[in-house]
């Protein structure tokens, strides 16, 4: 099964993807990957590691996509981009079933729609990370942010797209599917919501549960959380920043204690570490651009090989659970 | 100094506010509370704890207006409402500064709006909690779900009445103000905050410093959050909701931990409870109603003696610090 990565993704591009495709080769079988980006700085990674095997190669590409270009003209006139050669390859060649990046999300999603294409009879393909929560589940939110200004048609089919994700990946046998809004009665929200609220209750596709709260997000009493992509993005961050900024503060009022309580934090040292890692969605891999033609993986800009490794992981698992065509199979029965 | 408390609010209602009103007036001087509710329950619970003074007096009203019900229509049907009794009242008695409930968020906001009324040139009011954050400051948040499909316009002045409160209340000099949006360049965003951040920028009542992430709301690099009710409300939610499950997640794994672990716990008690009560924005009072022409504060429905007794100095503080005067000013200005 071939891969490619974006080697010019992210903070620690090109090294950290590099290690990472090494990694990721090493531990999971049948797995090719193809490394898109400059030639000679991917090869001198690659010679670092002391990487001399058949399972990389390397797809040359000369310039690179930053977070500060504006992401339509970039993937429009960055023809010889690490993202746009990848995306172009994975469009092309049929033996390719993923691409990976870790680059501007702006850009990853532009070049996802224009280049690879929406799947036919999706309104809007969205962006829908699924994020783990306090009974040890997911749940997937679905739009975080690559559609903004929705209409009640596009949120309707996030919800077929997200119940068909955790079905296929996740194993949830009829997910529950919940709006996201202000309040958990019916006549709560805005325009969009009341509109939304309707389809949804009508479709026999989806098991629909009724509007949920923000603050739900976590706490896995839901499966599939649809919503506008701005108000997805919102609550996304809001929760990402909640989370960090309840650690940092844990931190600081441990390093302000007396020694006593310093003893207490060193003895609950694994209880933290554990905590960290499970609150950290990254470590679930990518956020998927769902409603494309093929697999493409958005992870965060920070990821480190790590990170990539639990991304290929993923991309072989959406592969193999037929997600493509079961959505395809979906969208034509709406 | 007098100020009303529904007494029919809340979880906790009537003992927890009478309660309340009792502790409020033996700690805070010069304070009065008019308890707007049944007579006799009031009574009672008055007599339980053996209140005889002259600094509570009971309003006397016969309904009460529950969670369930249609806000606005309950506010025109229930005229014998603690609420409504109470809001009339502090509407005609110029001696009276402010109200505060524990009951039904859109009643409190229905009643605020149609019995205390819009405050000349305000176009829409703005339930707006001030948030803790990391950094030992405020942050507020305006609007958090008294207005949903905004128009700019709105936010424009949510940042103005914003920016008041945190002048007058907390004593920022020059508050600064963020639009709350999906990324920091000017350009992301849906329509309604292109359209806002034109109006924002140009505005010299304020400071504007852009559009924040709602990864921020915490971090205290931001004075003033200025949203949609919608994306508000979630944002508020989301951070909520957050804070309390990463908790929870702590205390599990605690549990579950080895004696070890749960011995470093215990030696951590001190750190754990200081950490909940800086999170718990309930400790800072009630979320006031803005932009009305009195103060009327609309605190948690599982407010307990200990919150109110924070309302009512909140109701106090807001009286002595000017802001109705203040705001009057600055909407003129505008």
């Amino acid at each position: 099964m071939k891969i490619i990565i974006d080697a010019h993704g992210g903070d620690y591009a090109p090294a950290e993807m590099v290690k990472g495709a090494i990694t990721a080769v090493n531990l999971i079988e049948d797995v090719e990957i193809i490394l898109a980006g400059k030639q000679e700085e991917i090869q001198k990674v690659l010679d670092e590691y002391g990487y001399t095997g058949q399972k990389i190669s390397i797809l040359p590409a000369t310039e690179v996509i930053s977070n500060d270009e504006s992401p339509t003209s970039a993937i429009r006139t960055k023809k010889d981009s690490s993202l746009v050669v990848g995306l172009n390859k994975l469009k092309e060649d049929d033996d390719i079933v993923g691409l990976i990046s870790a680059g501007s999300t702006g850009a990853v999603l532009a070049g996802g729609l224009f280049i690879v294409g929406r799947m036919k009879g999706v309104l809007r393909p969205a962006l829908a990370p699924t994020l783990p929560t306090i009974t040890g589940g997911r749940t997937m939110l679905i739009d975080c942010g690559a559609n903004v200004d929705c209409k009640k048609e596009y949120l309707e089919q996030f919800a077929i797209i997200g119940s068909t994700y955790m079905k296929s990946m996740c194993g949830v046998e009829n997910p529950r599917v919940g709006l996201l809004n202000i309040g958990a009665e019916e006549h709560k929200g805005n325009s969009l919501t009341h509109e939304a609220y309707e389809l949804l209750k009508e479709n026999k596709q989806i098991n629909f549960i009724g509007n949920v709260e923000a603050r739900e997000l976590l706490s896995g009493t839901v499966d599939v959380v649809v919503a506008d992509g701005f108000d997805g993005n919102i609550a996304l961050k809001a929760t990402e920043g909640a989370a960090l900024n309840v650690m940092k503060l844990l931190k600081t009022s441990i390093k302000e204690g007396n020694l006593f309580e310093k003893m207490g934090a060193g003895m609950l040292k694994g209880v933290f570490k554990k905590l960290k890692s499970t609150l950290d969605y990254n470590n679930l891999g990518g956020s998927p651009f769902l409603g494309i033609n093929k697999i493409v993986l958005k992870t965060h800009g920070t990821s480190k090989a790590e990170t990539i490794l639990s991304c290929v992981k993923q991309v072989v698992d959406i592969h193999k659970s037929g997600f493509i065509e079961k959505l395809r199979e979906g969208i034509e029965e709406a």
